[in-house]
């Protein structure tokens, strides 16, 4: 594709559609859009634009399919592929504007969100009202739900809750031509035409830019437990994770935790945590519900299972204080590792019975190159994070080499049965890989999906393929 | 779409790809396949083959890719859109021999199974093993999973469960070029690529030919209860519907039925069943889990619920025979309006506060056409199908003027948020009444869509648009 710079008279045409406040040009005022939470990627836009209604969103992807000029839409900017990146420069669509819940239907159980409402803050105002959106990325408290729908976000809870795709009834979606239409209704199922609802998450910004997001929310569980379990090897903790759910057992959360990761965490953080000797990975586990008795038997249920596992230790959370502490651990172990180290993020997904052949291979493979990794994730899902750390690698064998041993974590995954990024996305920096898992054939069908819904190619290029 | 018609040395062709026994040419034994349960609708194709393995499916789509031929594939027939019917006639695929449970993997609680195997024959091996599949529509004894996964079906336990959508982790699809792919992983999520497991699933057999499918499996629930709760008024008994929800409880079924459906049956069938007066419409409510005492309490909450809403009486299920008692009376009553009456069926779907408006405008439509309507279908969601019966309407009305009353029906389903179908599917007989909820900007996608996956437009051509 050729795309065209943006010129005076098109910046005139951007700010005669969203307002001369809400568009930035320079160099300076677009640093914070250059880069999101994807490694230390810089890539500027040319322009940035805040429109705030579909109307405006509309009217921009007109202009800028006429001129063919390459458009980037953002959300909160924590993604981990590059997604938001603008790497074909461009006019960079800032979603920030659209923060408005815009209703929450007690009578459907539904909400209408705007895009550009942090996670967190949706949840907390539907738990207000008695209910609950489960959908809780670990960066719940500054990520968009926009760009949670355009990741097929997850988050500790799938694993009873599924993921933002169970919750998604439809969508209010631009298309690069500029038409505004709903990709569905708003009931909890359909079945007439292809599901383009489904087809819009987890297309990263490519096929269309979300603009209001209709969800299906559930009545709030009002009783939870949870549990830090010790084991003495990251194996037998992932072997675990299985037996949990054979034992009849659907936990709420079912995380991974290496021990490397608790103590950046205890580097990073001010947690007290007694990490003992001889403890090497650690599930945390929650059981939810409406009844405080299920919830114990689920627990002792779930002792009798990690007994057979030789875990050394089991700490019962026993106050919302202690709760939030062992959640804390968990969520800031991507910005312990990434605030003082060089590093990359892999997400890889198998089936969950996989999990300790996947880690054994990850590890064999660090030692094959030099590489520290630290791993963590939803183990529930079989989804485990692998953080790569430069560690004592040098320079040109992390620049030249940790690919390789990138690839071979994928190949690895792939033959387990599972695929790249169970939660992250492809955006840019996972894109190379794609072909250990996908062939041309479906290659083809996504690049004519993507020229059907955006023949210009305007929306996000360089992105997933 | 020019197509050829199935010539003596392309039959010759098919009977060398699937063997001379799998091949039906004569018009007698093509009877069967002319046929689903959509009403009186009579379609022959040309020949049938029943292959048994996806390459024997893609060596029939790559002969008939190149003589342009029509391919309709079939499962059980059990479809009420029309589905399998090959109006442009052609080939007919019959996926009955695809009739294995390839694996039920119990490490991982997944299954891969072939498209032909009954719906129920699956759910009971699962259960064997402690484990549920809980997608099962009213035909679950009859019908096909590949028929399940083309319709995107649901059944009564979507409610609680969600739809087919949410137990498909990977399908193996033959495309029309003839070339086999796996949609996605084994695995619980993924975010790799535009979704195509989730656009296949109610693609209705227009965008490939599913050969494998590999569902998630879940802990089997341990108890539940049933319960039928009586009402003076359909209005009454949906709005008690939205209320149940908002009390905190999700039902695993919440079915609604019309007196005149229970009465319908009661003619068919020999349940006996003591229908009181001035009882209008039903509610069979259904809560599952693994905790009696919780059952119970749930059970309390609904009763509490019902009291608020008129409700006459409630009769508990206190036996097996007792619960299978009341769940055929609702599974029959598609079958007992069909055995005497002429009658086409719809559905319609709406955000579940929305079902008292939706069923008043159906009974008044009726009046104003003169046909008597059958109501009944998953309250729970919002799903209504309308049975409509041509009682005393004149052969000449029913054929010229029905429609126009059907076309009310959707576009009020439409105005109330709706939808026209929930789970039944577009196929051949509700596509006129598609541009009343979806514009030219939608079928422009759909059918570039379609063009992508199936260039020649050979797969199930004349359904959808």
């Amino acid at each position: 594709m050729n795309y065209n710079i943006i010129t005076p008279p098109v910046i005139e045409a951007i700010t005669t559609i969203v307002g001369a406040d809400a568009v930035i040009v320079q160099h300076d005022d677009l640093e914070k859009y250059s880069h999101d939470e994807t490694e230390d990627l810089v890539y500027y836009p040319e322009v940035v634009a805040k429109p705030q209604t579909p109307e405006e969103v509309a009217a921009l992807l007109k202009l800028c399919s006429k001129h063919r000029i390459p458009v980037t839409p953002r959300g909160a900017g924590t993604g981990l592929s590059g997604g938001a990146l603008p790497v074909k420069g461009g006019l960079l669509i800032a979603m920030e504007r659209f923060d408005k819940v815009l209703e929450i239907d007690e009578q459907n159980l539904q909400a209408t969100v705007e895009p550009g409402v942090i996670t967190e803050e949706f949840m907390n105002q539907v738990a207000a009202k008695g209910l609950f959106y489960p959908v809780d990325p670990a960066s719940k408290g500054s990520c968009f739900i926009g760009g949670n729908v355009s990741h097929g976000s997850g988050g500790p809870r799938v694993v009873k809750y599924g993921t933002i795709r169970e919750y998604v009834l439809n969508l209010q979606v631009v298309l690069a031509s500029g038409e505004i239409i709903w990709t569905g209704a708003n009931t909890l199922k359909y079945a007439s035409g292809y599901n383009l609802t489904q087809l819009m998450i987890g297309s990263e910004g490519t096929l269309g830019i979300v603009t209001k997001i209709v969800v299906k929310l559930i009545p709030l569980p009002t009783v939870d437990a949870l549990m830090l379990a010790s084991f003495p090897s990251n194996e037998i903790a992932c072997a675990a994770v299985s037996a949990i759910f054979r034992a009849g057992i659907v936990p709420s959360a079912l995380e991974f935790m290496e021990r490397r990761g608790v103590e950046w965490v205890m580097e990073y953080d001010d947690i007290a945590f007694d990490l003992k000797d001889g403890v090497e990975a650690f599930l945390l586990i929650e059981v939810d519900g409406n009844n405080q008795d299920v919830i114990f038997a689920d627990c002792e249920k779930i002792n009798a299972v990690l007994e057979n596992y030789n875990c050394s230790d089991v700490l019962f959370a026993d106050s919302s204080a202690q709760k939030e502490e062992l959640w804390r651990l968990r969520r800031t172990m991507a910005v312990s590792i990434k605030s003082n180290s060089v590093y990359k993020e892999e997400d890889t997904v198998v089936p969950r019975a996989a999990l300790p052949q996947l880690i054994k291979g990850i590890k064999e493979v660090g030692s094959k190159y030099g590489f520290e990794s630290v791993c963590y994730g939803h183990a529930g899902d079989g989804n485990l994070h692998v953080n790569i750390v430069k560690a004592k690698m040098s320079d040109s064998d992390w620049t030249n080499k940790l690919k390789f041993g990138i690839r071979e974590i994928f190949e690895l995954t792939v033959s387990l049965g599972g695929t790249l990024s169970g939660e992250h996305g492809i955006g840019l920096v996972q894109k190379e890989f794609m072909p250990i898992k996908y062939s041309d054939v479906h290659f083809a069908l996504w690049k004519g999906i993507k020229k059907v819904f955006d023949p210009n190619g305007i929306l996000n290029p360089g992105k997933i393929f």
